[in-house]
Parts: C-alpha cells; sequence; structure tokens
C-alpha cells in the first residue's frame, strides 16, 4: 500500500457535490486496481465551521475558507471545484496557471465565452483535466456507447432525451442563497439548460456525435420568487423548463426536454436512439438496466430486451458484486475517479475533459439563444 | 354467403360465458375464412323473460325455458353449456345421446366420476365436442406452446402458475343463486381449484407435459355467509385459497397458487416456464405480451425480452389489425369457434375435447383431496 | 328488435379502416343497449371482385363501384368514409348535399382550405357527422379526460406525445397505390404529420386545450422510393418523421414526435400530462393501462399508479366482461357507433365532428408549414 | 474526529461477504452521524498471500491464518465471521467466549442444533451479536415493515416469495473448494434452503410473523458433479431446488421458492403480501422500488403504484442523496453497520440477533425435513 502513489486532493465546496466526489476518492481503490490513491488534503468553504464539518465527517485533513490558498499550497496536487458555475472559470483557471490538475463540476461554465476561456488557459498549462459529466459512466449507458460504437444500430434516425424533475412547483421556493443557488440566474448562469440539459447533452453527442443545429422553446412558469440573498422578492431569471429540436451532423434528428415541473418525476433522465438496425433506451430512476431491440432477431421472437446491467462482462461490473447486485448513483463518480488515476498512468485525457465540455456549453447557448428568439441556431460543434 | 355450411347453435344458460361464447359465434366469420357459420339458432333458460331480453340484445332466433326440449330440436347442431357445473354432466350427457355436437364451459364437470362418465358418454356416441379452456387460444400462449413444441426451452426444470383475484374479500358477500353460484360448492363443486386453478392446470400440462403427483393447501378464509337460495347464514363450502405443489412427468417441478383473497389483483393470471436454454412468462392482465429470455443471446446482451405479440406471424394474429393493435380477452372465444368450425372440416378434434379436460379434473380432484388430508396424491395421469 | 330503428350505411372503401368500422356497426348493438341498429347496405369501391369479396366477408348486401351512386341512392341514411384522404372532400360534401349523414376517417383532408370546404357545405345541409378519431374512446384515454376535466391535474404545465412506428425504413419499400398510398403525398396530403400526428393533436386539444403556434422539423430519410402508379423510382413527398413544439393556449407547453423509423416500435403511440397536483400518461401498446400519479397521496406513499382500466366504473367498461378482462383497439370503434347512434336519440353532435376535427387541421398544417421555413406559426385555433 | 469510539474488527473470511462488510464499515461514519467508528484491525484467511492482498486492497491494518489466534488478540473488539457455513458455529462459539462481539453471515448453522449452541453460549456470555440477514435493510423493505406495523395491509391472507437463480444449470461446474462451497453439502450444510429461502423466510417472519408449519419438496437435478476437493466426481448432497407451502400463526398462507435452474433470473428475491386493506410486492433486481396497492384508493383510481424508494422521508434516505438517485445492494450492509454501532450507544440489540436468527434456522430444518418425507412439519416457531 505504501507503495502507491498519491494524488493530493484540495476540493472546493462541500454540498451534493462535495460529498459525491469525496465517495469517490475514497471508493475507488477498494474496488480498482489503481496504482495512485487519492489522499484527502483539504476541503475549502467560505464557512470555517461547515468545512470542518464537512472534513470531521469525510476525513479530509485540513480545511481553507479561501480557494486563492488552497490552490497556493505545495502540498495539493488536483483541485476539485464544487462550487456554484459562476465560480467554476475563475478557480478553474488560477488552478491551472497554478499548475494544479482541475476537475470541475459541470456545467463548465455559465457562458461560451466563459468556457472558452478556460480551455484556452488549461491547454496553454497543459495541466490535466476533466469535467463530471457522470451519466457516461453508468455502466448501463457505457454499454450503450459500446454497442452504438460496434455498429449495432447501423445508421441512425433519431435520438430523444428527457431531464424531468417537480421540486420547483411550489411558489412559496425561494430562489437563491447556499442551497437554492440553482434558481438564480446569476450563480447557475441558466435554469435546466445548464443544470441537466447539459448531461442530455453531453451524453447525446458521445453516443451520437455533435449536434449542428437547435430550435428551442424555454419558460419561466414562476415569474417571481423571494431571493435568499436580498430579502424582496425578484423577477425569476432562469429558465423552468426547455424544450429544443435539432439535427445531429449524421443526419439524425433530436428532440430534448427538460423541465422541473413534471409532477411525478423525481429525476428522470431518459434517452432513447434508433438506428435502423435497432434501438437502445435506459432511463435514471431504473439505472441498472438497458433496454435493447434488436431487429436482427428472428421476426415472431422480436421484442425490448431489458437488460439488468450487473453481470461481469458488462462495463466496470467485474469490479463490484454478483450477477443481479444492483449498483446506485454514487457508483458513477467513482468510476469516474478510477478512470482519472489509471489516466495518470497512461497520460490520456479523462473525457470529458475542458476542450469537450465546451462543445456541450456551444449547444447550451445556442438552445438558450434560440429559446430568446425562435430561430434555428447553429452550434458551431463540428465533431 | 349462401354457400356456406350452417352450424346451428343451441345455447344453455345467458351468464358471463353465456356471452362469451355469443360473442364468438357471431364474430368468427368476419375474420377467419370458414366454410362453416354459426346460426344462433335457441338460446335456453329457466326465466322466459331474462332468456327473451338476451336472444334480443344477441339475436338468437328463438328461446327454450327447458334445455330438454332444446336438446330435442330437430334445427339444432350443436348444444354450448354455459350453466353452472352441476348441471354439466346431465346436459352434456343428454345432447350426446341426442347426436348433438358439444361444446361445454370448464371445468368439465365437478368430479373425476361425472367428469369420466361423460367421456364414456361422449366417446361411445362419437359426437364433436370441446371444453372451453380459452386461454389456450390467447396468441401469446398459442406462441408459447409452439415455441415450446420446437425445443426452444431445452430440458424444462420449472413451472409456476397464479390466478389471484380480490373479489371475495367483504365478509358481507352472500353466496348462491344466479349471480353467486361459485360461491356456493353445491353448484360449482369447488372453488378457486374448479373455478381458476382450473384453467392453470390445462394450460400447464399443455406447454409442459402430465402432472404426476401434487401436494396441497386449500383454504376458507370466511367460514359462514349469507346463502341467497335459502336465506340463511350457512357454512361456506368452497375453498378461497389453494395452494399446491406438484411433480411433472418430465422431472419438472411446479407451483400454483389460486386465490380470491389477493387484494389488488383482478383476474392475474400468470405463468411461468424455466428451461435450461431459456425461459418464458406471460400474465393475462397484459395478455397481448409474452416474456422471453433466451440463454443463447450474446452474454453481455442477455435480457428478458417482452414481445408485443400483435404481428401478422404471430398466432392468429393475421386475421385482425395490424402491428401493434392489440386484441382483447374475448378474442380467445372467437379464436375456439374458428377452430371448432374449421375441424368440422378435416375431422380433427378440436381441443382440449371432453378426454383432455378429464385429466385437468383428475388433478383437480387430487388437489382437493390433498387439500383435505395434506398428503401427496398421484393424480393418475399418464401422457 | 323488430323495433328498433334503422340506421342504414354505405361504406366507401374497404381497407384497414373499412373494416375496423364495419366491426363497429356489427357488434354495438350487441354491447350497448340503443334505439338504433346499423344495416350494412352496400359497401362501395372501384374493384367490383374486391368489393364482393368484402361484401360477403362482413355481411353487407350490396356493392357499387362508383361512390356518386351509392350516395343517389335513397335506402341509405349515412355514408361512411374510408378512402385514402385526396377523396374526403368530394365524397363528404356529395353526401351531405345529397342529405346522407357522413361519417369521415382522419384526417378530415388534405389541407386546411378542402377542411374549410366541408365545414362550410357540412353545416349548411346540417346532416349530422363525426370524424373517427377513435382514440378518443380508448376507456383509458377518456378516463383520463375526466380525470382532467374534474380538476384533478391542477394548472397544467407540461403535455407530450409521441406516435412511433418502424415499417418503412427500408428502402426497398415502394410507394403509393392501394396497399401504400400513406407514402404518396397526393394521396395522403402529408406523412407522419395527416397520419399519426393528427390523432395526437386531436387527443391533445381534447384534453388539454388548443394549441395556439407550433414550431417544427420535418424531415423526409429515404428521398426516392418506387412508385406503385407509374413503375419508375420518383421523389418521396411525404414527411417521414416530424416532430414539434408547441404553446397551449392555457400557457402550458408541447412536445411531439412522429415517425415510421423508430426501430422497436410498431404503433407506439404516448401521452403525457404534467399539471401541479398530478400527471397522467398512457400508451397504445398498452392501452388498457393508465398511469396516473397524485401529489395529493401521503408524500412517502406517493408513486405512480397503474390503473388497469376494466373495472365496471370506467368509461364503456361495464358493457364488456368483468375486472381484469381487457378490450383491445377494436373497441374504440365501437364505442363511436355506440355513441353517434345514442347521439341520434338525442340529437347531439358525436364528437369530434367536423368542425371540431377543422382545428386539427389548422394545426397540422400550421406544423408542415414550419416544417419548411424553420419559424413559428399561429394556428388560429382559439379555443 | 479523535474523539469518536473505536469499534475494532476482526474479519475471518475473506470472500464476496467479506468485500461486502469491509464496505460497510469503511463507509458508514461518511453517512451516518456516530459516536462509534470501525477500525479495521485484521483479515483472517488460511492462506496469508490471499489474506495480505485482501487487507491490502481494503486497508486492514495486519493479518492472520488462524481464526483462533485473531480471537485471541486484545486489540480487537468484534469478530465478523464470513467464513462457509460449516465453520459459523465453532468460530462464533470460540469468540464469543473470548468476550468478543460477534457478527455473523448468514445462515447462522447447518443445523438447528448447531444454532441452538450458538444461541445458548452468545446468551450466556452476554456478548453483543447479529446476524447479516442484510436484505431487511433495503430501504424498500424497511418501508414495507414500517407500512405493515401501521396496520396499513389489515388482516393478512396470502404472503408468497421466490428467490431464483440460474447460476448452475450447467452439468459441467464442479463442486466445493473455496469458490464453490455453496454446492458442497458439508460446508453449506443445504443447498438453497440455507443459501437463499433464509433470506425469504427471515423477512417473511420479520413482516408477517412466525411460520408455525410447512410442507416441501426439495430436488436435486444435477446428481453427481465433480468435486474441487477430492478431483472425483461425487453424488451432490445440496438441494438445487426447493419449494415449500406452509401456514403463519397469524392465519396466512404462505408460498416459497427457490432455486438456480430458473433461466434469466440472476438474484431475483422478491415477495409479495395480501392483505385486506392492500397489498405490497417488492423485487431484488430493482431494490428501490416497493409496489403498494391500496384499496382505500377511490374505486376509479385504483391501481398499484411504484413507489421509488428514494426520498428523505423513506427509511435510511435521508443520509444518501436527493430524490430520484438510488442506491445499490451493498447500502445494505452500510446500514447493519450504522445500526450496530448505533446500538453500541442504547444498548439495544441490533436485530436479526442469534436469538432470531434461530427461529429462521427452525423454519429452514423443517423445510429439509418436510423435502424427505413429504409431511407437514411444525417448526416450533411460536412468535
Amino acid at each position: 500500500m505504501s507503495a502507491q502513489k498519491e494524488l493530493r486532493i484540495g476540493l472546493v465546496g462541500y454540498g451534493f457535490m462535495g460529498r459525491t466526489h469525496s465517495n469517490g476518492y475514497k471508493r475507488a481503490n477498494d474496488f480498482f486496481p489503481l496504482e495512485h490513491r487519492p489522499v484527502l488534503k483539504a476541503v475549502c468553504g467560505r464557512t470555517a465551521e461547515k468545512a470542518q464539518a464537512f472534513a470531521d465527517q469525510w476525513g479530509y485533513e485540513s480545511i481553507e475558507t479561501d480557494w486563492q490558498k488552497l490552490i497556493e499550497r505545495d502540498d495539493i496536487d488536483a483541485i476539485d471545484i464544487c462550487t456554484p458555475n459562476d465560480s467554476h472559470a475563475p478557480i478553474a483557471i488560477a488552478a491551472a496557471k497554478a499548475g494544479k490538475m482541475v476537475l470541475c463540476e459541470k456545467p463548465l461554465a455559465r457562458t461560451v465565452a466563459e468556457a472558452q476561456t478556460m480551455v484556452d488557459v488549461i491547454e496553454e498549462t497543459g495541466v490535466k483535466n476533466t469535467v463530471w459529466y457522470n451519466y457516461r459512466r453508468v455502466p448501463a449507458v457505457t454499454l450503450a456507447k459500446n454497442l452504438i460504437d460496434q455498429g449495432l444500430l447501423g445508421r441512425i434516425f433519431h435520438y430523444r432525451a428527457n431531464f424531468l424533475q417537480d421540486w420547483t412547483i411550489s411558489e412559496d421556493l425561494p430562489q437563491g442563497g447556499e442551497a437554492l443557488w440553482r434558481l438564480d440566474a446569476n450563480a447557475a448562469g441558466s435554469g435546466v439548460t445548464g443544470d441537466l440539459l447539459a448531461h442530455c447533452i453531453d451524453t447525446a453527442m458521445w453516443l451520437n456525435g455533435g449536434i449542428s443545429r437547435v430550435s428551442a422553446r424555454t419558460e419561466t412558469f414562476v415569474k417571481e420568487r423571494m431571493h435568499n440573498l436580498t430579502g424582496k422578492v425578484e423577477p425569476v431569471g432562469i429558465d423552468d423548463a426547455c424544450l429544443f429540436m435539432c439535427d445531429f451532423n449524421n443526419g439524425s434528428l433530436g428532440l430534448f426536454e427538460s423541465t422541473r415541473y413534471a409532477r411525478g418525476h423525481k429525476a428522470l433522465y431518459t434517452f432513447e436512439i434508433n438506428g435502423e438496425h435497432g434501438s437502445l433506451a435506459w432511463d435514471l430512476h431504473d439505472l441498472h438496466r438497458l433496454s435493447y431491440f434488436s431487429h436482427k432477431d428472428e421476426g415472431h421472437l422480436r421484442g425490448w430486451r431489458s437488460i439488468h446491467v450487473t453481470d461481469g462482462d458488462h462495463p466496470y461490473m467485474d469490479k463490484w458484486w454478483v450477477p443481479g447486485l444492483q449498483i446506485g448513483y454514487e457508483h458513477t463518480f467513482v468510476h469516474q475517479v478510477a478512470d482519472f488515476l489509471k489516466d495518470l498512468e497512461t497520460g490520456e485525457s479523462t473525457q470529458p475533459d475542458f476542450r469537450n465540455a465546451l462543445e456541450t456549453q456551444r449547444v447550451c447557448e445556442a438552445v438558450l439563444n434560440s429559446g430568446k428568439d425562435g430561430a434555428w441556431h447553429n452550434t458551431g460543434v463540428e465533431s
């Protein structure tokens, strides 16, 4: 054990994502054989008490209350950014300039302009980097990727994805502050587009290639909410719901929807892809299953198969338990940590890196712009 | 049309089954090309008014109030028995002796002794006969039969079936009389065993061969109910629930359960069969689907397929609509009529005939006997 | 029975829809108590032989090969139009002018202009009329309508619907002629928009009120196909797929998709509607189920309920079998016939009538226009 | 952190269960606020190399190759037994006599006699003890327990459970040795009865009270297998499949089945319980869902609800992520560790303890005995 190389982590932000990432760091080596082992050096948050409580809970060795000081520390190799979206760019840029690796929570930034600057700096400094689009590493989703890459579906005609939630329907819910920064346009940049659709877009372009143009409809159902920072009722600046149609570079059509007003759905991220030889479908509420239809099955025996993705020959699953025993949401972060550590050995970039996440940012921005003027917008995504 | 041969029907009983059979007679020729066409000659019931109302509703040409007179009529070719179980034997025997074809609602009889006499007479007279175990002719069930016969499953290890209902839980429900004869031991012979398990047993032995021995547990949860015929609270003589384990002649194990006390299930008849190469499962609440698991699928792509049995290459389905459009419960009777009419042309027996239904009766009786003494009972079914 | 009033039917067209309608006429009185009874007077088709075969199969008393002669006959009360879309307008207009009732297959017409003329004539003549948007009369869909009208969902935020098929993926499939007129732009007017989305739009506006504006994306994946009428490879004029976003007059957002290139889906018409207090979802592949989520359920017990719509207190279901026993696709037509016959007694219009179906036509046309120029189009639907 | 009390663990066995338990110890404090923290002092296995590899992987401080030495160590508070069933009794008894707490993998023992001795010693020594029937701590199963205890189901009529697997169908699979001791009657005591049905019985009696008598059918489909320890083909002594019917003390009927020959099922543990007011159902392949039917819902709105057990008001779930994000199999062990640590504070026994697990052993033994003679056997379970 002593022979293992350390990857000393400095975590900025101790919210929901701070917990998922910390769990990833602590568990990867229990299950994956790796040369490196993460060491939880420090967690940074504005409030010392809360940071200390988090450090105690998760076993961080120390705390900081100023992320610039964290970045300056010599005993830290990698900065992990789990703060609201408005601080991703300054922290990532400073960290890269200080020669730290950067692991940044999604979305990369609030705008393409911000994201482009981040990519420019990160590539100039050459530091290792990745963005936490964790759903790529659900075993069922990785399996879908493998099957598509093997050509099982043939020519693709359709891609559709939803991300449906229902937690902001009440008009009494305030906006802003630590717990509700996702409803504050300044902190979040956008509403469901950056929070939820960004996931859908990242997966979609990973599976089906670039999105070339979009036409969107955004809506804010509750126009005003009490703001936790000002104590006043303020206009709501984010999109509560966003629908968009798109073209992929491969000629297939896409349809996306996201909302926080779909009663009955907690976090229902679903996608489906239809090709000439078959189709695949998945949803986050039963993330351990992949649905597969093969037109090559004998005619009278054709049907959608529900693949319980828990076997040793399924992606990542040889490292976990035995067939039939499902893993959950948090394991996606363990997988991303494990892949990041493995890539340290090989020197490969851990996808999606900043450059790749910039493409998702381009689509998000085109969607938001289309939502404003109702026209089709090119995204500039070429791959 | 005038060239078609007539099959002149005399129906005894105008309850639930009287309706399903009548519908079968009226619709078969619209969908199936057949030489014969049923003609609804007469319906027979004790109460003239009700019989007439039924005749008017369904288009029967005449009524009778005495089934013996119906049997004597020259203008009738076939007697269809839809009365409570206690009258199956006398009507069937008289009809056969009068040279009429006999179509008898299931179960064939209340006891093996009754059923054996019916078989003896029917075979002596040589009249064409069939028993309405209609679920064999759900297209998904027929498909299951075809796949098993083709050897798709290999050696069979397990068979399990349930028939779960919840309509008799209330203690205020009376027993007996026209509407509730199924709760009256005299009229019905038994409770769920003859009413529901008989279906399960018929399908099971059709798909998986004979059941050699059984061990059962029967229970009557509500011990007394008001009797509609006597106007008094009387002991309940039927089985409210019945569970049994069994051996099939092919060495596989069976497990069966039926009850009217399974809250939330209206008519949930399900079966599943497990073989070395694959498995099949079906349920009546979604009767247009067959679940199929094939171990021969590539390892990482294995999963249960939900086959939507609505294609032209599925049994019976080329006669109905287009792929994706489901048929329902009543069509099983249309199929049995169509097969009966077709068999008139070929001379084949329409399965299950009386002899075949006697085997199911043997298993039912062994189950009821085992329910009494708790021991394993041989059924005498050899095939 | 003799006391029943007759509704003498003249059917034009003997294809798929000719069969579903005929079945409706023949079965309605077996199940629904009605003053009127349809009489199958004549079926009309260009080819005498085929018309005669259909008449023999279904029991039509006579045939015609010229629909104008059919309309002139004195022994016919109602003309039922089951021909390709390009002949709906001339037949309906002539029939109305001849004082016949008109039952027209959907979509009402190829264009708003055609449909408007039809409505003008039909309303001028005052003849009873209806359009066969049959899915309104799936019991589960009618139940959804009732629940929404009772206010169970509260303010509506979202509506989404798909109609996914996969039968035209092969490039070898020709277009045009009797069997494949749906692929011929001249005969059909449009592709999936008129064929499939028209159903989705009809249901959507019935459940959720008018659609005010749309933005669409149409696509033709296979650009050329052999034409059965010319014998040559010709450009394909129809839309193979159509996606659109829309606004409803009540402020909710809609998202619709239809295609014949979604491998694995035969006729998967699905809809979902999300309101502040609950949500409903349905799909045609399991048409006897309605999914319902109630936010008013106790917090830790909330979940989507799968309602098996087969009970006596469900719409239309008291007329069929017993709880748990499902009906199928064809019953929607029986229900529309039964409602039409009942409305003859009361004088009410059987919805959707021509005027109502014109609204769906407006949305379809706006969708097709938006598919051409990529802009948002107002529909002009105000209700 | 330094203020936390330590619970120093000595683990015996480093197989599948060694991993699940170790994971439980390492993660409980990250998610649950607890006074105690497990410390992984030592892992014990016969082969030093393998034990060391396991220690390195999981972070155990030391290894032992003789479990008696492990028990003698002063720096260990609790012995966790993850070895094959034949060694549970000697290790547990020695550990208890040495004053160590004992956490024993299920089943408690091979026989009632063994188990009784264990209970006697453990109660005499008074050491804290628990048995890893982990499925009680699936949040959906705990929720079921809470709902039943609140009386939501009313009088219970039926309980049924299956545990279906398919991994031993091949006749080429050998028996015995480290990997396959579950197929070796000497090591395991029994086949599916102790391995799988023991889980079902534990849950059943927890939810529905004691099982009073049973009638069983056991079968060994593959009679001989190569034995890894002898290198010879030897008779197979375990039950490959086991079915049993039973009576519960509360008057309800039970039906259980387990097999390793149900093609298509990896680890499909399912249960369903039917009461007068409602029913509950669950399965391990989608362990984050609980199905609930309430007869108290309004008639036309009744249906099975699929509760996605991931909300803050569901058992254990306030400690994990956010609504909609599922946890997996391994979390059941984390929960049992957390409960064990919490009970250290309160002094309560962590259920199931040895005494409680003895009841499950009684039922297993009655089942195996009934499988031999075909008669009904009383279990002696009274609670």
